[in-house]
């Protein structure tokens, strides 16, 4: 899952683009979603070039549940790297189906206001957002300068 | 707490909205934040023109606490009414301090895409956002049509 | 929902559990689980005599619903009080429904090794715990000290 | 992180207690915790043989960070993998820590009764558990019978 060291441009590449669809959609199907029966795969790409995937993994007790995005962070972070560059999300929903908030803010604490975000479907990319645009004006670590040391 | 059914505009009186920035900021006194230090209030008002309020809950264990929209919304849950009017946040941070990701989220399962959200600070609103505005293209429970029954 | 301030012998009278049961039966029909269907309520005694009470809240995105006890909680915390005295929870599982691990953790960061957690069903009091033999060997805010000021 | 497939006698052997112990705390190092400064390391066994490891992902929302052993368990699902044979987990509190509630009600979904957690500090494991231990009459799949489908 290893890449030589590129420079992006600002977006990911085609390329780059298709794996984090195949990679997302891979991981999608493992999903642990007997409560729900709706499957979410995500893949992380960061700016080494590595590719970190996760689906989410539910609970009997709804709230301790993961989010497929929260899971992929979580290797990300187990990996060793702290930034996304672009993300991929897949699920089956007959719209399109965007992060739920509380992932946007979980990707919002490793990202940047334009990194791009990818909201996939069954067959490929449904629509495309940067960071900004699924969670304007957000909470983040600056709110908290001066109270946690 | 409760006053007469009244129609309202499509955005609270200013009335109104004193009286959810007050209410807010007297619950934020009361949040339970000795992890953080950041104290937040919240206050809902609901179409019957009743006042739900909540401040942040923190844990040892972070990610089992409550932020104080999740405990104002439970209020208006256990109270029997299920639709946001409108929605006062206030926290002390220097710059305005939005709702966070997994609020958005949790507002807006009972919220339009117009509803009106108030960020405060110390002195009064800073703020004002639509639902829509802070949750743009938002995952929800159309997307589970199909899925969950 | 205020009493006169007694002396609480170390559990709760049996006035006391049958308020604490009839309260959270009320709360509970009013859960908003539209997910899982699965309705529960919680009510929380507090040394003053007051009790605080909480159903769940359900979310499309799953991992950022409220359990009923953290509603409680968040009542509680939101009235001016930082210690449960006595906690009933009611469920219509055929067995004992108890609290899920997660709020076993909120209700631990306010109570004592030997608070009283009532587990009720439909027709009452199923089972008695106290807060260590919901969860043992503990983590909590003193697992903390020297790493968080 | 292969092994052969093996009998796995009750517990885990030495050899694996070990190799578990020496994988969480190598994960532990990668920990996101800017806020508690608290670093936490999980790591899986499972019945393969296989070791899946995580750390916790703090958040500038305390509520929608992650666990490590959350991350471990999501690890876990995208490997194809849903049974947990042992779990490490390793903290640096100067008294033994152990899994928060929330985690215990994770780890439960996939674990039995007497599945072995082992907590450990810097030096080693410093006391060994059963998941009934941590978790006693637990919520559970069970008590959602009849309710979801």
């Amino acid at each position: 899952m290893s890449h030589p060291i590129i420079e992006f441009a600002k977006t990911p590449s085609e390329h780059h683009v298709q794996e984090l669809f195949e990679q997302a959609k891979e991981v999608q199907a493992r999903a642990y979603a007997p409560y729900s029966h709706f499957l979410v795969g995500a893949a992380i790409l960061t700016p080494s070039g590595n590719i970190y995937v996760g689906c989410n993994v539910e609970n009997a007790a709804y709230p301790v549940g993961n989010c497929a995005e929260a899971s992929a962070i979580a290797a990300m972070i187990a990996g060793g790297e702290k930034e996304i560059f672009a993300l991929a999300t897949i699920c089956d929903s007959s719209d399109i189906g965007t992060c739920c908030g509380g992932c946007r803010q979980r990707v919002r604490e490793f990202a940047k206001s334009d990194t791009a975000i990818y909201a996939c479907g069954p067959d490929g990319v449904r629509a495309i957002f940067t960071m900004d645009q699924l969670l304007p004006t957000s909470f983040g670590p600056d709110n908290l300068v001066g109270f946690v040391s």
